[in-house]
């Protein structure tokens, strides 16, 4: 596949100017290219060796990515030859889905909380499976997608994950058994259950403490008399940020074992990998804009980028995510430093709380590399908070 | 001034369909209109309004509106109208004010943190006043716009403000007196400080331990043989979010009576209200979009609406700002809810750990009105994250 960029503003250098090229295609696609602007490059190549590995790893199950992770047109394109699924958080996520070639039974509606004119809108497309994981949402469903297939949320309660869940989505399981029969009543097909680990799962293990609670659920579902054909196991695979995680196909096949020893032959596994689909596929080219002392006895420095948490770095919030940060002078004496965004805002910090390590001659106008960014990055960036243009994403 | 919304989505209402208008214009125009998605209504005559109080109180100030507030252009232009100077965070917000009709001289450009190419393009359209903090932003300004003349920002700590600062911008008091030496090295023109109080200082009498830590460094400058001629207060200037603040005139005069105390004839005092100039002149229309109970022994209501952290009400993070929400049930009996948005994003909550109080009687559909949101949401909306568009803003 032909490197293209004729839309955005990344402009070829000259060859003979830049140093050898890296490894990666990604990296030489970068160290050839000039950017005006912060800008996310994802390597399809990389989003479909992820895709099979992760397909690989988990044999009979169906991938649904998670288009909320990278909804770039490539990116949905490229899955839909591969023969992805996809989980779509809203009409605007589906219609995309749709224009990309995807067929509407390969889409779930997988938010529980829909706009009723948004089902009505899906339903009329083709869309047959929707989440609820409360009455209301089931009365939505019924009225405006009348006998859909619908599949409950469970909440499951884990601290493991590096990014554990709030109580936002799912009900617990005497309510999620009442909802199945809820949806019965409302003449809607309740299918089976989903669940999510929690974000950035990094290794299989992980997974027992939710898959054991929800396969009590389960069985006490099919002990009431429900048929349950639908397994979603939601996402949480992880990307490298830094601490060791599993392969994917090795991670996704474990996962997978897991299952299998507490569920058995369900007639249909839903999987819904987002970050670890499109996280290690791209790259964010930035620029330090400035790097300051505070005060003549300050220990660290201040760097700040040209990207911050409010043009594609949201998941910086709470020093959560911490992305694995390239210059070209790595090769020089490094030292502490707090990282900021560009912004007049004083919440714009990145990395303050555990300063980060770059090099003691950075600066302004050297180029930064932020890695493993082809997840929750540019879809986050702000339509135009300080006058900075959102987020740039090129595909290669 | 006619009600215009040609441009937008929102769909006027048959007047014999809606109860009688309230008593605002705002309200009014919110009353008899449709809204297909979350929409930040401003009125501009309120802008004026708070522009002519900030005005009377803050007297031989010179207003600078902090533009990222609300960069609507119709803002803008009425600010521009009523003769207001603006604080730039950006090339983007310069070109903004500029397209409007401000002067260049009316513009400053206050991050301390600018690309060089932007100093360069704001220094060929005729900015001449910069904000640093540093060595190296005051070396970019000598390199592309020589001669321009230059404030320091000062770190004044202080903890008193709703939403304190972090130590992002500025530089402690023995280095800002060793930039304004460094400036003049540099052949630029040292014209005084800035600092910021905090965000949301709900009463002047919060001002007095930052202005009497500026006032020193000040004496100090003066004393070291530095010409001093402009002091730029910043903003801090508060909106009503529940908690009772001073009236906006009575407030900037309180505040200008403790500058004169500490600082006396100073040539030109800047101010910077950003917040306090636009927030009360918005509102929010956002629907709820479901209601429901995580299990059956919660005591707390979910309530989920249309707009959430990522689509416009990122200053909810922390739960640091608390917005007022009326709905037309509030004559209803009231009870405690967890309110969230509408993405897939287990973050994207917002008020949690202090429930807000909304009607029994809420369901889907039903419209909610977020008061006092006209400053620091349009922008950091996300430019689609989940697939939902930006907030719309309309001006009438």
């Amino acid at each position: 596949m032909e490197m293209t960029m004729t839309l955005h503003n990344a402009q070829q250098r000259d060859p003979r100017l830049v140093p050898a090229p890296f490894g990666s295609r990604l990296d030489t696609y970068i160290a050839l290219s000039d950017f005006d602007r912060p800008t996310l490059v994802v390597d399809l190549d990389r989003v479909e060796q992820q895709y099979r590995a992760l397909s690989a790893g988990l044999g009979r199950a169906t991938i649904h990515y998670a288009v909320k992770a990278n909804p770039a047109e490539e990116v949905i394109a490229r899955l839909v030859a591969l023969g992805s699924h996809f989980d779509a958080a809203s009409r605007g996520e589906i219609a995309l889905c749709l224009a990309q070639g995807a067929r509407p039974r390969d889409i779930s509606f997988g938010n529980t909380i829909k706009k009723p004119s948004d089902i009505a809108w899906a339903w009329d497309r083709g869309i047959t499976l929707f989440a609820a994981d409360s009455e209301e949402e089931l009365e939505k469903i019924a009225e405006h997608a009348p006998g859909a297939r619908v599949y409950i949320r469970l909440i499951v309660e884990t601290s493991e994950a590096d990014w554990p869940l709030t109580r936002k989505f799912g009900c617990d399981a005497s309510k999620a058994l009442e909802l199945l029969d809820y949806a019965t009543d409302l003449s809607l097909e309740p299918v089976g259950f989903s669940f999510h680990v929690g974000s950035q799962t990094r290794r299989a293990e992980m997974w027992i403490p939710a898959l054991d609670a929800l396969a009590a659920t389960w069985r006490a579902a099919q002990a009431a008399g429900h048929e349950l054909s639908v397994l979603n196991i939601g996402g949480g695979f992880p990307a490298f940020y830094g601490e060791e995680i599993e392969a994917p196909e090795a991670y996704a096949r474990a996962v997978m074992g897991l299952v299998t020893e507490r569920f058995g032959e369900v007639a249909h596994i839903m999987a819904e990998p987002g970050r670890g689909m499109v996280a290690e596929a791209g790259t964010i080219v930035a620029e330090t804009m400035l790097v300051s002392r505070k005060s003549d006895r300050d220990v660290h420095r201040w760097v700040y980028l040209d990207i911050g948490r409010f043009s594609g770095l949201a998941e910086t919030e709470g020093e959560a995510i911490r992305y694995q940060l390239e210059t070209g002078r790595d090769h020089e004496a490094m030292g502490p430093c707090i990282l900021a965004g560009p912004s007049c805002d004083s919440a714009d910090v990145l990395y303050e709380k555990r300063p980060v390590m770059l090099p003691l001659g950075l600066k302004s106008g050297d180029r930064v590399l932020i890695r493993n960014t082809g997840a929750y990055t540019s879809t986050y960036s702000s339509v135009g908070f300080n006058g900075f243009p959102p987020l740039d994403v090129v595909c290669i």
